[in-house]
């Protein structure tokens, strides 16, 4: 008897299911987001990065005279990071969809973003650089006749997509990880 | 005596208040973090924007020739938004530690979060590409005699450190809205 008395002291500690009823779909909602690590989303996320990054790496590489400006090679070299960095992570999201393991923990999401972030800011980086060149080149030069301007700018917009596609996953993992 | 054997059952209901528990000190260790907007670092943070965009803009119009490269140009515009942008959130942070308001509403943080983060990238692109055609002209092609390389690079850092001053705001910003 005296335990069922002792029942409405706890009641306290139950009421903040209350507050917890209130941020549960919340919790719920941010589980389900796609494009975070581990899920389909996130997994189509990488490969549309690693995509992009070959694409720009390859059109980039394809062009005879891009070893001669110093930002063409720093777009070949951020290229190289981002696809080597989006392949990793979609193979490890491809190991979590097989064996439905959640990647979300503390540690892991806090990796993630730091490396998303260092990514999309290089490749970021350098395709204004090169898109910066190729306006040069091509507007206020009018230099296109003995360049390649159109692999370069192509290469620049490969570049820019790639980014676009980091951007979404790097800023799912901050969120995330500050949610937590 | 069932309700006892019940009782159990209840128990994944009454876990949460432990996540509760070590999520609350989050909340308030994230409400005294500076740099917020409405906090005397986050002030601070817009003063050194406004500052290092200003320069950025100075250094650059000083030249004469920077009209005819359209990523200066695009340097200049940047710095003139980055500067606005700035100085109008000095003025609203200067303000609320005035009245003591609290400026960390959801609706306040969204706006700032889009503004810090589209100023930030506007910034950090037009820097970025301002570099590679400094690094252009001075490195691959040696042109530093016929032009101003000194203003170039110089407007170009000024404009980098702008950015590296608006990122810590964006991410609080963005930071604060998850954690909301």
């Amino acid at each position: 008897m005296e335990m069922f008395v002792s029942r409405p002291a706890v009641h306290p500690v139950e009421a903040p299911p209350l507050a917890d009823a209130a941020e549960n779909p919340l919790g719920v909602r941010m589980k389900d987001v796609q494009g975070m690590p581990g899920t389909p989303g996130g997994l189509a996320l990488r490969l549309v990065q690693f995509a992009f990054a070959v694409a720009a790496l390859g059109v980039m590489t394809s062009t005879s005279d891009f070893p001669s400006v110093t930002a063409f090679c720093s777009l070949v070299a951020a290229a190289i990071l981002q696809s080597l960095w989006s392949i990793s992570l979609a193979f490890l999201d491809v190991y979590a969809l097989l064996v439905r393991r959640c990647l979300r923990n503390r540690r892991a999401l806090c990796w993630f973003t730091i490396g998303d972030g260092i990514t999309a800011t290089l490749t970021f980086a350098s395709a204004c650089a090169s898109a910066g060149i190729t306006v040069l080149i091509s507007n206020d030069l009018n230099l296109c006749s003995e360049n390649h301007c159109t692999s370069f700018e192509t290469a620049a917009a490969m570049a820019f997509i790639g980014w676009f596609a980091v951007s979404p996953s790097f800023l799912l993992n901050l969120w995330s990880l500050a949610c937590r």
